[in-house]
């Protein structure tokens, strides 16, 4: 039996470009004692997925050259020599980008797909989802009646953060990149206010304008420019989340901007950047809440669903042009 | 009776300047019910006082034009119709740059000489020894064995910090801007390494030849250049304390460096500004910890003491050159 896979062909320089992958076919062997064989259906395709294409020390390792890209995936079990699973589980782990593979059940999770469609492991009850709840509960600490500013609010995390400020009871402020999304994240998904950071004159104008009494909680999933105008609104005794610098991933040299602590220091701000690896204890408590608020009704989530495995680098790729609404997914 | 007092004359830009300042004679009246008159004897000159001479909002109010600078003064009771108050009491409080002065008793802290001397109210047992002891413990969060990083080291904020981080068993390298200094922190103060950061070829390099397993608190109390160096060696879930930025106080625009959300993302970094303020409800833990330890001769304090009322705006002027060892005081 064969399979595609794609492999990093080559380390993007700045934006990553149709080049830096390639799309390989391979033969499977058959599966062995406790191995199980998947086949994909849906590809979670992640910011974070840029910074393992460069070769730098960070939270997670590089990706290798000649070796296939990695990520959240949602698969099915065809085959199975591991009785934890059965033919036709619904399962998600981190996999490879193939449209099947040879796996053990290490890090394998089954997946109930009665309680929301399978693809929603991959957003908002999975890593997407965990990333939006820990950051906002932990380090943002939410209090009712406070004023919370989130970027990339219409991405996978972003639209989960102001949907939980709001339950939390918070005055939600989003910022995002087309009036569509704007439309969505008021009309749609609770937000109060939304700006669109494209079309505002003067975005640190627009913020102060948005948020009247001051920035109380920012969770920044973009950083750059727009994070300046916010964080020169921010309120004494602020929290801000650090979850993505998406304007600065494929920047090639070290950017510059303003610095910052001395405003930090004046107000006491407090600034904490995080992974969602911190939380894995606490996985259970952040799952248990996504899950109940999905099933109630009370958060909605959106997905950009593209078709076809051969198209995932070009949906990566998309990310850092602002085309996905909610969760970036690649149906195989 | 008359007194001498020193006016800000007016707000500098950039470095502050003799002509900012204007010493003034006026005539003091007799003390009315429940006043005091005071004669200074130690005067505190802090970098926050940069700030508080321009005209900007901050934690502590802008000082007006032809009204005294004010601040941490230790002075004795002359005369008193306060019976919490007696003639020859030392007392320390937030006063005007003044040879004497009539108050009342709100905000005067009665001092004990017999402890340390008076003028350590100003210093270990005042203000920056509380902003030291509570910016390490609460933002640092001190665990025996790691390494501690204070630039400003050989100031009257950075040397009590070193100190509290040995005593909870760290490993503590001070950055400071003179041989003189370094001497006096290595030989005297007990820190482990010393980095004379105006000799030093590459500050980065020198921290990590410092620090070989990088650096797990950084209490910053310089900002600029110094402070990229030092987040350059940053290891994960490491915190910065942002206490002082003196490196950027007489800035006139709004300075710029390499950004470090990036960083603070990828290493799960906590930054945090805070003032002392903040901590009023536990000053007395602090008091306790900190008087206990000079007592003990657990921690050794230092001072630059300039002799003469009227040198109060060259002292504050040479903070800004690293002529102070320790803590900067002005006896009257």
């Amino acid at each position: 039996m064969t399979t595609k896979q794609i492999v990093l062909a080559a380390r993007p320089k700045g934006m990553p470009v149709i080049e830096n992958f390639e799309i390989k076919t391979i033969e499977l062997p058959g599966i062995g004692d406790n191995e199980i064989l998947l086949e994909a259906m849906f590809f979670s395709v992640d910011p974070y997925m840029r910074g393992r294409m460069n070769d730098a020390k960070s939270y997670a390792p590089p990706y290798e050259i000649g070796k296939p890209i990695t990520g959240g995936v949602v698969a099915k079990v065809i085959k199975s020599n591991d009785a934890d699973f059965k033919e036709n589980d619904m399962v998600t782990g981190n996999l490879p980008w193939q449209e099947r593979c040879i796996v053990t059940g290490d890090g394998l999770l089954k997946i109930d797909s009665s309680i929301a469609p399978a693809s929603y492991y991959l957003g908002i009850l999975g890593m997407p989802g965990l990333t939006a709840y820990f950051g906002l509960m932990d380090i943002g600490k939410p209090k009712a009646g406070e004023t919370v500013v989130v970027s990339g609010a219409a991405g996978a995390v972003g639209m989960v953060v102001g949907q939980v400020a709001k339950l939390e009871g918070c005055r939600v402020v989003g910022i995002a990149g087309s009036d569509e999304k704007v439309k969505l994240l008021k009309d749609e998904l609770g937000f109060d206010e939304v700006i669109n950071y494209k079309t505002a004159a003067d975005m640190t104008k627009a913020i102060a304008a948005a948020c009247q009494g001051g920035v109380d909680i920012y969770f920044d999933n973009v950083g750059g420019e727009i994070s300046d105008a916010v964080i020169g609104n921010i309120n004494f005794h602020a929290r801000i989340a650090l979850c993505g610098q998406i304007a600065l991933y494929n920047t090639t040299e070290i950017p510059t901007g303003p610095r910052l602590q001395p405003m930090l220091l004046t107000r006491s701000v407090l600034m904490q950047g995080f992974i969602i690896g911190n939380y894995q204890s606490r996985f259970a408590e952040g799952s248990r809440y996504l899950a109940k608020a999905v099933q109630e009704g009370k958060i909605k989530y959106k997905e950009t669903v593209m078709e076809g495995f051969d198209n995932l680098p070009v949906a990566l790729m998309g990310l850092f042009e602002g085309h996905n609404i909610g969760k970036m997914i690649v149906q195989a």
